[in-house]
């Protein structure tokens, strides 16, 4: 009842929808561009009945918090941000919808049905480093535009980077080893599935076991059998040999009745009878006692003269069991790692934001904006900002991320102070330095002016930046914080913004009485 | 390097991939066809150079825990699955995908170029209330299509299942208040923003935020302004006004500055001076402390002369904080939660599998299969199994779920005796029962003979199921476990399998030694 009274209800009408050739595109005229919250769409009403929806606006895509206690993130879904804003438009159905459903003016409509993204982006590169309140992304566009493009953006951003995250921590545990996504038929859904698995191979992964990702993103993709194969056939003689007829390269399940007594001895059997006619790449552990499976099969497998075959596990793995199977001398070359990577088990969601810095004011010239709250950490940082990470030029490791106000050159500077954003007396002086800008233009006035790098450079790319850290931020229990400070300049702002929004309270509060 | 060595590779080629007008559809001839693991198209090119890739399969799919510590579960996905399998086909371009980049011969294409789903499908109804170890959903098929799909359903079913479950739980919590979803910006991702807001709805919930969740779903949706919006008229005064000059319905959103001091205040003279002129619903907490916050903000709106205006909050809510809030009976009226139901926060994962449980053998009948484990409860239960809910027609509650043979007939016993699948000790008999068939015929031999019900009336079969439950079933915390017993029948022929491969494992230990 409160409900219906507040929100745009739709009727029963259910013609909307039409048959497909699959899901995603079975709704004809599906689009992205409705893929937002409506409050986007009620201020974006708004702004244009006011006659302020062209006014320049500037938000900043950020969290607050690195995941998994970890000392650092890995940013992903630039490319997939990019296809959306190079796409942004709503179908004719979409309006349809807005105007007999929920009720929006022709005008307004008329409007939207127009509206193409013709902003500016200037973001992080996809696998570069990233950590807590610092702008990953920054939107510079038409008022109503940059607002109903916030869902969308946090959507993707949120998803991808946590899992390249995720996967990150996993393969610093792997190390030289392989890892492997497993996780698609856990994943939130089909997208989940197959962007999830591309963040993971950003975030250092090597393959997939998903067909759909290997095309659609270049990613290797491996697999070899199931255990429902072994029971088509009833044994695993049988089976393995079958496997082995049509597959030159050969690795087989072995638990599916039981693993040391029938799965590990009928494999070695199997290899020996076919020799050289096949490629005995090893066998695939998913039950049990991995330690002590994985020890007594390479025992066997050793004694039965295959020293180089490979034992690959999967069951449940993350960074933990794996570090503890490690621990254990466990003797596993190989991991597929699925459900606790593909949904980010331990801690389900990354909370970015996306918060209006700047605004054009009456007379065309930016103006700050903050918005305050009772917890001190959502406070947000207002102004136009460039954000650089001060490269240690003498031991090429990083020094901190370095919050400036647009009009300022860190990398003229010295000996540049940097202060603790919240224990401003914590502070350093750093000298022969290297300032990096880590923003990449990627739109100019809605063209897309950036070349997206292919898979494997985005890979390298992530690899190489986590050189720059320290092993103290990088490991994964307690890494020491990394520092994200803000300019004096920038500090000064953000305090002067505050001081104006305290008298403005004080003000109101008068003429609220 | 051990990776490579048993993948299948795919180049650098990254011309397969074209511009196109969004996101989902930018990649020409993306089909869902090949969501799907590597293994099971490895596995369908065995059994298709074995010529045994048209044997009738029966898969079983479900989960053997309940997530959350929930006493049920709801089932949701059919309607994608029925998408899915409709419209199941490699497109021209996965094809090539399949020949370029994994090397697969030319007749094993051909087959796969012309494969479309002829299986026929049982399923529970969306909104059905579902426990551990029974089937959702029942798929027989020829053999190498019943595998290849298998991915897709678990990706589906144990997604939208999940996030059904999370939001009854919550649902139950708030009761006739109003819930609506607010987590598209934290989803695991678009697909999941789209079809876990769907979920929530067959939950429960009232409505969402996603707009094209409401066009592609019909779900009602909700939404007023944000944070930003203050900020762009700079002062709330000026921000409400604005919202109101557009917006007859108005929520207020307080906690951009100050709450108490500001927002609450601002609200109420907005609405004082506007008068008859909107429809003034309430206020929107969106931090701080939600209890406090809601009580004095009660207290002020109340004074004011708005007794009616509704308190509406959200911030990280779910079951856990939103019974807190209300046992500190904060005076909150509705209530939007995001993250933690759209990601399933506490527990981000639902585990159902897909276990063969009956294969065509050589003279055409069908033969039992079963999987064996060190673990005991992933032992699969063997052979062609219906299954009905015991519902006792004295007192309309359910006494359980009762799997039997594909011949029995429950419904003919007078006494039926329900005995503990584990602990076989613990039995009932129970009598005047109805047994009720818990599957319906979805596909017969490829063709939909299933007409799929509206959101509204699943999510009204989904309520009245939850009254078959004694209330011990329902409680959030601890609930007592839900039968689901094993007929004898099907128990003695579990027994009986099991000892099958018991001997064959001896027997090849013989053979292997």
């Amino acid at each position: 009842m409160g409900f219906a009274s507040f929100s745009r209800l739709s009727s029963s009408k259910r013609d909307l929808m039409v048959e497909g050739t699959n899901m995603t595109k079975c709704y004809e005229g599906d689009s992205l561009a409705l893929h937002t919250d409506l409050y986007q769409i009620n201020m974006a009403q708004t702004y244009w009945r006011d006659g302020i929806h062209e006014k320049k606006a500037v938000f900043e895509l950020y969290f607050r918090k690195l995941p998994f206690g970890n000392g650092y993130a890995i940013f992903a879904g630039l490319e997939r941000i990019v296809r959306y804003l190079q796409s942004f438009k709503f179908s004719a159905n979409d309006i349809e919808y807005l105007r007999e459903e929920l009720g929006y003016e022709e005008d307004f409509l008329d409007y939207l049905q127009n509206m193409t993204f013709t902003g500016t982006v200037k973001s992080m590169r996809e696998g570069e480093m990233v950590f807590g309140n610092e702008p990953i992304l920054r939107v510079e566009a038409p008022l109503a535009q940059a607002q109903i493009i916030e869902t969308a953006l946090l959507n993707i951003v949120n998803y991808q980077t946590l899992i390249a995250t995720k996967a990150s921590r996993i393969k610093q545990v792997i190390g030289s080893q392989t890892a492997m996504e497993f996780g698609s038929r856990r994943a939130h859904e089909m997208d989940a599935a197959v962007w999830g698995t591309r963040a993971a191979y950003i975030g250092g992964f090597d393959g997939t076991s998903n067909v759909r990702a290997g095309k659609l993103f270049n990613i290797p993709v491996t697999g070899t059998h199931a255990h429902s194969f072994v029971q088509t056939y009833k044994d695993e003689y049988t089976a393995f040999h079958k496997y082995a007829e049509n597959h030159k390269d050969c690795v087989f399940l072995v638990d599916t009745y039981d693993t040391l007594k029938s799965g590990v001895p009928t494999a070695i059997r199997v290899a020996k009878e076919l020799g050289d006619k096949i490629n005995f790449i090893g066998i695939r552990l998913d039950s049990g006692d991995l330690a002590y499976l994985s020890k007594e099969a390479r025992r066997m497998l050793d004694e039965a003269g295959f020293p180089d075959a490979q034992i690959i596990a999967s069951n449940d793995l993350d960074e933990y069991t794996i570090m503890n199977l490690k621990t254990e001398g466990a003797k596993i070359d190989s991991w597929g790692i699925g459900t606790k990577l593909i949904t980010a088990y331990d801690q389900a969601a990354l909370g970015a934001v996306y918060k209006l810095v700047s605004i054009e004011g009456k007379n065309g010239e930016m103006e700050d904006t903050i918005k305050i709250s009772s917890n001190p950490e959502k406070v947000t940082t207002p102004g136009l900002k460039k954000l650089y990470r001060i490269v240690n030029k003498v031991n090429g490791k990083s020094e901190g991320d370095y919050l400036a106000m647009e009009y300022e050159n860190p990398a003229e500077e010295d000996h540049l102070k940097m202060f603790h954003p919240v224990h401003t007396f914590i502070s350093k002086f750093v000298t022969n330095f290297e300032a990096r800008d880590l923003h990449a233009l990627i739109f100019k006035d809605g063209e897309l002016v950036y070349e997206l790098p292919s898979i494997q450079e985005i890979q390298t790319f992530a690899a190489e930046n986590l050189d720059l850290l320290w092993e103290e931020h990088r490991r994964s229990l307690n890494p020491e914080e990394y520092p994200v400070d803000l300019s004096q300049e920038c500090w000064d702002n953000k305090m002067r913004n505050i001081e104006e929004v305290r008298q403005k309270v004080k003000n109101m509060t008068v003429l609220n009485s």
